[in-house]
């Protein structure tokens, strides 16, 4: 699957950037708002953008590297969380309501029978993807049917209006997968991009870290035998990712090939930004890195696209709980463009 | 004046934590939100907080230092943007409508006639204070009247269900003063307290560092012939404070004093409420510190104090923005400890 991502028009920067500098403040007083009206006005290519009909895709799957014991919590938690999502009760379903975002939550490889289960899309490709401590993750075909739920989600909230996307993700052990895009993606020691995931203890790191060390080193020698000269960016996703990773991917891509602002928050739904832009470099001008976690690795991750996140609140939930705090400072820098008054309405005495 | 503040009452903290440690989520997974929602259960002495009736004072006052062209804008600045606030267009009242705030707009001490402005409240105490290069900005009368504004509009506010409560300023000139009190107040050199305000060019900052410091040394001079052996803070809030500044302390004491979460923001509201806090040090136990701005030496003040401010967004309007931009994480706070589901009701496999 290809997509046909533009980067944004930037023909009307100059008369966007006099209507900010315009309005009744001092110049650049507004800093990362006026930022954020600038990248937002350019998707859009307009002069009063607008975010209407915000939606939240919370991506379900499980990851046969849990297996290995790289997690400290265990595999049931992603099926239960799931459930727990339709009843509303978790931080995610708290975040959507308090910012008036549509909730879609999607089973996209969940390792439980989840149909019929009032609120749940089922999307499933497979009862959680195979242990890419021996074998590749999903197969290319499945690679390509994760890919399309992602573009099939952002069409069906594109269909109804929507002009800004967040992704979360719910996946036990889905940080295995994130730090070693991490390391291969942004050229670092994979050591660097391992942290503690959801709470593990010094013995549980170690054990996490020799497992992924392993997992590489044998998908190295994989390609090393394939002939492979470089890093294949698509095949290194799909060898070690999970279905809810590269369905995000999916809908990043989507999301910038359909002119909407995407959210992105969280170390798994960063690592899955940063596979997007090196597989699209101009999906990127359609992000908006919204908070900047604690997991270990979190901020350098960021640094690898040059991204500044928004917030920095010390979030670790995931489920993109970040990507949805951050989007009041969107609406409010929208909200400058559209609703304040410039030197001229207010009769003020225009001061630099 | 005096104001009868006690330390917030921790006996609910070992329950409170309880509470949010058994929330649907791991442990401390959402930072700064479960720190903010230990804060608002102590200050509001229960395990379900709620933030009714959110208020913003906006407090308007002109400055007599402003004669010495230590400020890029004019003051006539300071009326014509109350105007504009009365009128809906400036940024105060965009984030107020966004946040549900209801907005009071109070000429403290504006150097024009409003009275009779719809939309504003007249509590003008002065056309502007005095000098303070040559005298005392204001009486020893016409400050206690100063903090008993504050104290009446709080009052006003508590009586409409306000739980929640930010303080915004509109005075030409009035980081001046803000920049005085941050250098005795926290032992900083004067120099190192005195930035660019709202746009000041290298010669301009010269003189206001210069102008600044000539008053600082007559006021010691001052002291020094009245025998007074130490810093006197309330006199010296009063020589060089701003009427809309005093009135914003009283506010933030008034505020505390009846159990108030006091909202704080900017270079100069920061200044106030060190000066409060200076007065009556139980008052930083109601304060949450929304927003470090970009104004020389915000973060150093923040610093006098220990508060960690919540956003960091470039923001130096002024008028109170960036508490209001906070206040969605507040919002966000008090939700988790209401709505989320705990891991009995939410049925989840206790992880970590």
């Amino acid at each position: 699957m290809t997509f046909d991502i533009h980067p944004i028009d930037r023909s009307l920067q100059a008369t966007l950037q006099q209507k900010i500098d315009h309005l009744n403040k001092p110049k650049g007083s507004l800093g990362r708002l006026e930022e954020l009206a600038m990248q937002i006005g350019l998707i859009q290519h307009t002069l009063s953008p607008s975010l209407n009909h915000p939606c939240h895709l919370l991506l379900g799957g499980d990851h046969g590297i849990e297996r290995e014991g790289v997690s400290v919590s265990p595999r049931e938690v992603t099926w239960q969380q799931m459930i727990n999502f339709t009843h509303g009760g978790g931080g995610v379903n708290m975040f959507c309501r308090q910012h008036g975002f549509t909730l879609r939550i999607v089973d996209v490889g969940v390792d439980h029978d989840l149909t019929g289960v009032e609120g749940i899309i089922d999307r499933k490709i497979a009862r959680g993807t195979r242990n890419f401590l021996h074998e590749a993750a999903m197969t290319t075909e499945q690679y390509e049917r994760a890919l399309q739920v992602g573009v099939e989600l952002v069409d069906n909230c594109v269909s109804q209006g929507c002009q800004v996307l967040s992704v979360g993700e719910m996946g036990i052990a889905n940080t295995s997968p994130s730090s070693i895009w991490m390391s291969l993606l942004g050229n670092i020691p994979l050591d660097e991009c391992i942290g503690a995931g959801a709470g593990l203890d010094t013995t549980g790191l170690r054990h996490k870290r020799a497992v992924l060390t392993q997992a590489v080193e044998h998908y190295r020698s994989l390609c090393q035998a394939a002939h492979t000269p470089q890093l294949d960016v698509e095949d290194m996703i799909r060898y070690f990712g999970g279905f809810e990773m590269v369905a995000a991917i999916g809908a990043m891509l989507r999301g910038a090939e359909r002119g909407l602002v995407v959210l992105v928050d969280g170390f798994i739904m960063t690592a899955c930004a940063i596979a997007a832009i090196r597989l699209y470099p101009a999906a990127k001008d359609y992000m908006v890195f919204a908070h900047c976690g604690d997991e270990s690795g979190h901020r350098r991750m960021l640094d690898i696209v040059g991204a500044r996140p928004l917030l920095n609140l010390g979030l670790r939930l995931g489920e993109g709980t970040g990507a949805l705090c951050a989007f009041p400072l969107l609406d409010s820098a929208v909200r400058m463009v559209r609703e304040m008054n410039n030197f001229d309405t207010a009769k003020i005495t225009k001061y630099f």
